[in-house]
């Protein structure tokens, strides 16, 4: 059992809902858009050399990766690629951004076990509209208590969050899919934290990293959390 | 004088530093590249049509003007303009989330007159990231107790940044240059308000409306503010 905790921050992407496999699907459709110039496995190395050249000025979210796809296009094909490939990737993005929400499994019990015994809250990065129009969509908004969307997820954007919150960092119990957002930084500033993979990540996200810490945790499903909670 | 408040919120752009102009200098280079195919103006006027049609979908800031503004080039060559457009399109995008930062006149002196005295905030819309590093970028961050970057201002977004800054609207100022974003919700929830107009406004934010409100001010530069608030 973890003891007194008062505010438990769930990451959203690949946390409490679908996300990773939908860009996996549309880099695939974007890697078949070239695949005239390029290998598909070229392709999608080259659109990811795009996405970390950007990040420091586009960020996290759809938007940046339909810039970084286009300009991976114009990159590819030398500026001699049909404007309908171009035409094409902002349609793929538009679909992204209307995609449904798919809820994982558990997700919607294990809110409603927490809710009322602790204040519940979204911690995620990403597209500021984007994320809160997925929250919107999902019906999870009910149970939240508050939703941060963040630049980024290293230590200082944790401690920003928990001067926010008014929360004391042994009292915050963070979890989500991802070992070195949801996780490394949270311990770091002596928060919980409980590991959830998912079962593809993205590759920006993969680190290879053994986390010993009396305050970690793993677990297979977002149900085995409350093992860890509940009352 | 106002009496009472404890929260002055300031919007960012065109309030504490120049911004629409270089929106502006973007459109015309814009254009620019299109007077091939359309007159100036009707580019301009084609370019305002897409951003608004996916307000709803990318919301504010610079990569939803981006994006627009590819689409448009798309849309007005009917898919056969030549990818160099493209190409440029993204670097004058690129190029407007580096500019530095321009304070407008004042903005430094009003806020060291002010802090101490009340909890200052940041209050805008926008991209998350691009708004955090303009602010980081403009020297202030000192100043500000709490930056909300939101994905919109109408009343229902004002009402949780106050919820968050746990302030009563009685007790909460917002200025800005926009009337229709940082003055008219602001007063619809029972807060004080002050337009400090900037020479230019964006199409968008432009509204013809008679304020008749006593928590309601108007200045003609931000210095102007202190009259109704310095102890």
């Amino acid at each position: 059992m973890i003891h007194q905790i008062s505010v438990i921050a769930f990451d959203a992407d690949d946390t409490l809902w679908v996300n990773e496999p939908y860009f996996q699907e549309t880099e695939a459709k974007f890697c078949g858009l070239l695949e005239d110039y390029l290998p598909k496995h070229t392709a999608s190395q080259e659109l990811f050399k795009t996405e970390m050249a950007n990040l420091d000025l586009y960020g996290y979210g759809i938007k940046a990766y339909i810039l970084s796809m286009l300009e991976t296009v114009l990159r590819i094909t030398g500026n001699t690629g049909s404007p309908e490939i171009m035409h094409k990737v902002i349609q793929y993005g538009q679909e992204m951004l209307n995609k449904p929400i798919e809820l994982l499994d558990g997700v919607e019990d294990v809110l409603k076990a927490l809710s009322g015994h602790y204040r519940l809250v979204v911690a995620t990065k990403g597209d500021l509209l984007d994320q809160e129009r997925k929250l919107k969509k999902s019906g999870l908004e009910q149970y939240f208590h508050h939703i941060e969307i963040m630049s980024d997820k290293k230590e200082k954007d944790y401690h920003k969050l928990l001067k926010n919150l008014d929360c004391a960092p042994a009292e915050f119990l963070m979890m989500g899919n991802s070992l070195k957002s949801d996780v490394i930084p949270v311990l770091g500033i002596g928060g919980h934290a409980i590991h959830i993979p998912y079962h593809t990540t993205w590759e920006h996200e993969r680190i290879d990293y053994n986390v010993e810490d009396p305050k970690f945790y793993k677990v297979d499903s977002i149900r085995e959390i409350l093992r860890y909670l509940q009352k």
